[in-house]
């Protein structure tokens, strides 16, 4: 692969989101890691009041002398989805910060962290759309729930087997379907979903072969059938479903 | 995660199963660079004849004095899959070269190579299920879906898509169907089923929504729309389809 912007010498630097992977360092790529060990600027999301999942996961790494640049949500769980305010609130953070990126990347490359893989349900992608695409690169990383199943360490798709990725976000009966008729799933954005999600996993008949895992590859790593799983669970949380396909 | 491998001091070693990333060197993690450098038994699959891909990958971070074992496949495309005898040569194949892994895992560990992410679609799982599990580890990697949509520099899931993986293995109705009814598609194993592929993306009319990227994040890289490609493709080719989901 060709990453131009290593043999980029202009004064004004690149917007290079680094997909940081599922929570381990150890899991980072090797570009990641070289990266972020020279970074000079470097921007990330949080929770207002909190420290940053994406930022914990690079302590250690970052020098202390790079630049921080904190992205803060205006909103997270306050307004529902389906609320025009929560579009707007939104739309109007991402116009700011991505601006805010611009500026910073006059001086040389800005770094945006970002757990998992960027291009697959990753928050840089409503900076990226709003950004100059000559200007913006993505370094990828191993998604959460690829994570997820190496903790399991149990194969996820064999031969023909059809892998389905559901947000726990969509209505219960279509959670069900889709749960019926494929033979591997991986669940994401849990959360306050999870006793939709059981329901559906019981109308599709598969609540038995479920597995939950919470924090995969992280510190707090906690691996339980689903059928163990009772109160509230993170939102670094991720439901799987082993495919059964062809084996010689 | 804890990898308790590393703090094993006893004799005979385990056998590691590296994810190699999508090609590019680069993507590796950090955790599998580190244990191919230090590696002194290494083993890969592949074809009777070849280097084999996942060897190539890592050359330049092996050691020269590393002991390699090549695990040649009897059978790729020679037998049709339908054949009571594809089976029955892996089936062989696979038992053969597991015990051959045991074995040279009295003297310490043994790493052996998988493009992508070892549990997803990889040849691995078929050595790990004859192997006692205590002596079994798997290292995540990207997988190469993940590489080829990082190749493209485009988000491939957004808010509620759903993604879908497909074998192009399938028959032709049942690829229609799932193509019409998902957001997001990653289709693997295309190579003959070229053309198959392009009629079930007729029938959903997703023909022009199709992008081809033959080896993502490798010297030959390609990317091109569907439209565009006529003729045989490698081993090495995912089919995208990118989710247009909900976005501030």
């Amino acid at each position: 692969m060709r990453w131009p912007h290593e043999r980029n010498n202009s004064v004004s630097g690149k917007i290079i989101c680094i997909g940081l992977g599922p929570g381990d360092p150890d899991l980072m790529s090797v570009r990641a890691d070289r990266l972020l060990r020279g970074a000079q600027r470097v921007a990330y999301f949080r929770k207002a009041g909190s420290r940053g999942q994406a930022r914990s996961m690079v302590e250690g790494i970052l020098s202390p002398r790079a630049t921080e640049i904190a992205m803060e949500y205006p909103v997270t769980t306050e307004i529902p989805v389906a609320d025009p305010r929560y579009n707007q609130a939104l739309s109007a953070f991402y116009a700011t910060e991505s601006n805010r990126l611009l500026a910073a990347a006059q001086e040389g490359d800005v770094l945006v962290l970002c757990e998992g893989d960027p291009l697959f349900y990753g928050s840089f992608m409503h900076l990226m759309i709003r950004l100059p695409a000559e200007r913006v690169e993505v370094v990828p990383g191993i998604p959460g729930m690829v994570g997820c199943w190496g903790a399991l360490q149990r194969p996820v798709t064999w031969g023909d087997d059809i892998l389905t990725v559901l947000p726990a976000t969509l209505p219960q009966e279509e959670l069900a379907g889709r749960l019926r008729t494929s033979d591997a799933v991986a669940v994401m954005k849990i959360g306050r979903n999870l006793e939709k999600l059981r329901q559906a996993l019981i109308l599709a008949g598969r609540l038995e072969q479920a597995w939950l895992v919470e924090y995969g590859t992280m510190p707090g790593q906690r691996i339980r059938r689903l059928t163990e799983v009772s109160g509230p669970v993170p939102y670094f949380s991720i439901l799987l479903l082993h495919g059964e396909g062809r084996r010689p």
